[in-house]
C-alpha cells in the first residue's frame, strides 16, 4: 500500500476501505507517512468527505493509536458529555455535579483552552489547590467513590488526533465535518465512558456557524458512536449569543456556583436541566426525560448539585470554601461598566466578538505561552430580547490591563440594537439521538 | 502574511495576489514554509483551480526562484521546443536540427526521463561520448558556432520548480493545469528562449488523455507565454498510439536519423514538418507555415539536417560516425517478434501499455536507481490503420532480459484489432497561437 494511491482515490472521490485508513493512521502516528502527504490528504478529505463507514474507521483507528482509558472498574452506566465549544460555557461544572448528585457516574475528561475561552480546566485551576487527576486509577478511584471526577488528557490518549490536529490548524483544514467529528469522537470514546452527550454549539461564538452545519456535525458523531457501540446523543445549542452573563475563568465558576444554589441566568439553567436530563435517562437513572428535567430541578433546590461540586473539588485538592463562599475568588483590578450608546431591544450579542474580547482583557491565551487572568472577563447585564435606554449598562469589563479603551469599544459594539421587539430565543434548539 | 490564511483563502476559492503567491514561493524554496503547507496548498489549487494571472503570477516567481539562462549573446530569434512527453516521442533529435539547418537558433534545454520513458538526454548518451553541456558560456557559445546545442537542467535553474513537483509527486497534485503550466513554463521561460513550441500530446501514452484537458493546457500555457513576453505557440499531437515506431533509446535515435535521411515513418514525419514550420515561422525565417514546410521538407531531401545532427553529436563531443553508420549502436541479446493472435483493423495501440513494456524489457528505470538499457525497447510493425493477419508482426522486442515472456503477453495486448476498416489518424489536430 501507498500513501500517494490513498489521497489520489480520496481526491479522485473514492471511499477508501478500513484497511487504507488503518495505514495512514499506523503511518502517520509512527512517522513513516510524513506531514506532507497527510496534510495533502486532509486538503482532499476537505473537498470530498467521508461516508459513515469511512468516518467510523477514521474514528476508531486514531482511538486505538494510543492508550484506552479502562472503566470497567467503576460500577454502572459511566455517562461523559463533550461541547464543541463556546464562549461563556461552563456547563461541565454545574451539569457534571447534578448529574452526579442524581446517581450518575460521570467519569469527565477535559482539556485546556486553546482560543479565545479557557478550557474546564482553567476553569477550575481558579480555585487554589485544584488538582487535575493524571492516572486512570486515580480516575476510576474518585468516580467510585464521590460518581465524579475530571481528569486531564495524558498525551498517551488518542496521539493521531494530537498530531493530526496540530497539522490540520496550520493547513487549513480543520474545518471538515469528518475530520472534527473523528477527532471529537476517537477522543471521547478513548476515554471510555459508556454513554456521551455531545452539545454542538452554533451560531457567531461557535465553531459551527450555522445550525445546519452544527446538525451535520451533530448527526454525523452521533452515528459514529453507535456504530462503535456508545449510547452517543447530541443536542444543538445556540452560540448566537454568550452562554450566561459570565465569561471569564473566575467569574465563570462564581456562575457555576450560583447556578447550583438556585440562582443561575435562565438559558444557562435550562441547558443544565436540559442536558442533565438526557444524561440521566443514558445513565438509565429516569425513564424519560420529564423525569430527568425533575430529578434535576431537585438537585438544584435541595443543594445536593452543590454539595457534589464542593466533595469534587475538595477530592481533587481544591479549598472547598471558595464553593462557600464565592466572595474569596479575587476580583481584577477595574471593574468597569460599558454603557450602551443607543435603544433598542438586543437582537444579538456577537459572541466571538465578546470572547476575544475577553481574552484581549486577560481571560485568554493571545499566544502559546501567555498566562491566563483567573479573575478577568466580561459579564453580561443584557441579553437578546432584553430592552435597553441610551446609558444603561450592557456589561461589566473585569480586566488588570492598563490600556484598555480601545477593547471596551470593541466590546461595546458586540451588542446589535433593534427598533422593533425581539423575543428570547430558546438554548437548546434539537436534540439527536 | 501567513500561509495558512493563504491556503485558506485558495481552498475558499478565492483568487490570491502577486504578493502572496510570491511570499509562498520565496518561503518555500528558503525553507520557511513546510512541505506539509505547501501540498495543502497545491491539493486546495487541484481543486480550485488558478486564473489566468494568479498562474502568470506563479509562474514568474518559479523562473525567478533561481538563475536565468541570459542568452543575449546569441544573435536573432532564439527558438525553442518543449514535448509534454509520450511514448517513442524523439522529435527533438530531429527537429531541432532540421530547423536549425534552416537558420534556426535552437537552444534546448532537456531533462532526463523520470517515468517509462528515457529523456532526450538519455537518448542522446546511447552515443557513445556524448557529452551534455553544462554552463550557460558553452551553451552560448555552441549555437552561435553551429546554431544548436542541448543543455542539461542544473540545479540552479527553477529551484521552487524541483522542490515542488518532488512533493507534487508524492500527494497526488501532479495533475492540475496551472501547476503543470506553471512547472513547464517557468522552466521554459528561465532557460532563455524568445520563441518557444509546445507540443502537447494527449491521449493514452500522454499525460493529458483527451484532447480537452490537452486543449486547456495548451491555451493555459500560451497565454502565460504571452504575458510574460515571449512568442508562445503550440500544437495539440496524438498520443493514441506511439509516436513513429522506435521506443527505446538508441532505437529511437536511429529512427531519428533514418527520419532526417528521408525514410521516416509518416506520422513522425509529418509532425516533424508541422513543427519545423511553425518554428521557423517563429525565428521568422520563413513568412508562414507553407514556406516553413517546404524549408523543413528541404533540409530532409538535401541532407542539411542531418549533416547538422552529426555536427551537433561532433560539438557535444560525441562519435559522429554513429550517425553516417547507425549499425553501429550495439544491438540488444534478443530481438523477438510478437505475433498477431487475431486479425482485423488496427484501432488503436495503448500507448502506455507499450512505454510500460519497453520500459520493462529495460529501456527505462522502474526504480530511481536503474540502469537504461540503451539498445532495449520496442519497434512496431503496425501502427493505427494498418490491416492484420492472424500470425502477421505486430512488433519486435528488444531485450536482454531472460525473463520476458509475460512482458510479451502484455506488449501483445496493447494493440487493439477491429473487423472494420480504420483510418489512419492525423498526427497534428490543433495548433494554438
Amino acid at each position: 500500500m501507498r500513501m500517494v494511491d490513498i489521497i489520489e482515490k480520496k481526491r479522485d472521490g473514492h471511499p477508501l476501505t478500513k484497511e487504507e485508513i488503518q495505514f495512514f493512521i499506523d503511518g502517520y502516528v509512527k512517522g513513516d507517512i510524513p506531514d506532507y502527504q497527510a496534510s495533502a490528504f486532509t486538503m482532499a478529505v476537505y473537498f470530498k468527505g467521508m461516508n459513515e463507514e469511512e468516518t467510523s474507521y477514521l474514528t476508531d483507528a486514531m482511538m486505538h493509536s494510543g492508550d484506552m482509558i479502562d472503566l470497567s472498574g467503576i460500577e454502572g452506566i459511566k455517562v461523559d458529555k463533550h461541547s464543541t465549544g463556546g464562549v461563556g460555557d461552563k456547563t461541565s461544572l454545574a451539569v457534571g455535579p447534578l448529574v452526579a448528585a442524581c446517581g450518575g457516574k460521570v467519569a469527565k475528561m477535559s482539556g485546556r483552552g486553546l482560543g479565545h475561552t479557557g478550557g474546564t480546566l482553567d476553569k477550575l485551576e481558579s480555585i487554589p489547590g485544584v488538582r487535575i487527576l493524571r492516572t486512570s486509577e486515580e480516575f476510576v478511584k474518585q468516580v467510585n467513590d464521590i460518581g465524579i471526577a475530571i481528569v486531564g488528557q495524558t498525551a498517551q490518549i488518542d496521539p493521531a488526533d494530537k498530531k493530526l490536529y496540530a497539522l490540520r490548524d496550520v493547513t487549513a483544514t480543520v474545518e471538515s465535518i469528518p475530520l472534527i467529528a473523528s477527532s471529537i469522537m476517537s477522543k471521547k470514546l478513548a476515554s471510555g465512558s459508556n454513554a456521551i452527550l455531545l452539545d454542538v454549539k452554533f451560531g457567531s461564538g461557535a465553531f459551527m456557524k450555522t445550525k445546519e452545519r452544527a446538525r451535520e456535525l451533530a448527526k454525523e458523531m452521533v452515528k459514529i458512536g453507535k456504530l462503535l457501540g456508545r449510547d452517543t446523543r447530541a443536542i444543538l445549542t445556540d452560540m448566537d449569543q454568550p452562554l450566561g452573563l459570565a465569561v471569564g475563568n473566575a467569574l465563570e465558576v462564581k456562575e457555576a456556583i450560583d447556578t447550583l444554589k438556585g440562582n443561575g441566568p435562565r438559558d444557562f439553567v435550562e441547558l443544565c436541566i436540559g442536558a442533565g436530563a438526557t444524561m440521566l435517562t443514558q445513565a438509565k437513572l429516569a425513564p424519560d426525560v420529564i423525569v430527568g428535567r425533575a430529578m434535576i430541578e431537585k438537585a438544584i433546590e435541595d443543594g445536593s448539585g452543590l454539595a457534589k461540586l464542593r466533595q469534587l473539588i475538595e477530592a481533587q485538592n481544591g479549598d472547598p470554601t471558595y464553593i462557600d463562599d464565592p466572595s474569596k475568588f479575587p476580583l481584577a483590578k477595574y471593574i468597569e461598566p460599558i454603557y450602551s450608546e443607543s435603544e433598542g431591544y438586543v437582537r444579538h450579542i456577537d459572541s466571538l466578538g465578546i470572547g476575544v474580547g475577553a481574552m484581549k482583557l486577560g481571560a485568554g491565551r493571545e499566544k502559546m505561552d501567555d498566562t491566563i487572568v483567573m479573575s478577568a472577563g466580561i459579564v453580561l447585564n443584557k441579553k437578546v430580547g432584553d430592552k435597553v435606554n441610551k446609558g444603561d449598562i450592557l456589561c461589566y469589563c473585569h480586566t488588570d490591563k492598563e490600556d484598555r479603551q480601545a477593547i471596551y469599544k470593541d466590546i461595546h459594539d458586540c451588542f446589535v440594537l433593534s427598533p422593533d421587539f425581539v423575543a428570547r430565543p430558546p438554548i437548546i434548539h434539537e436534540v439527536i439521538d
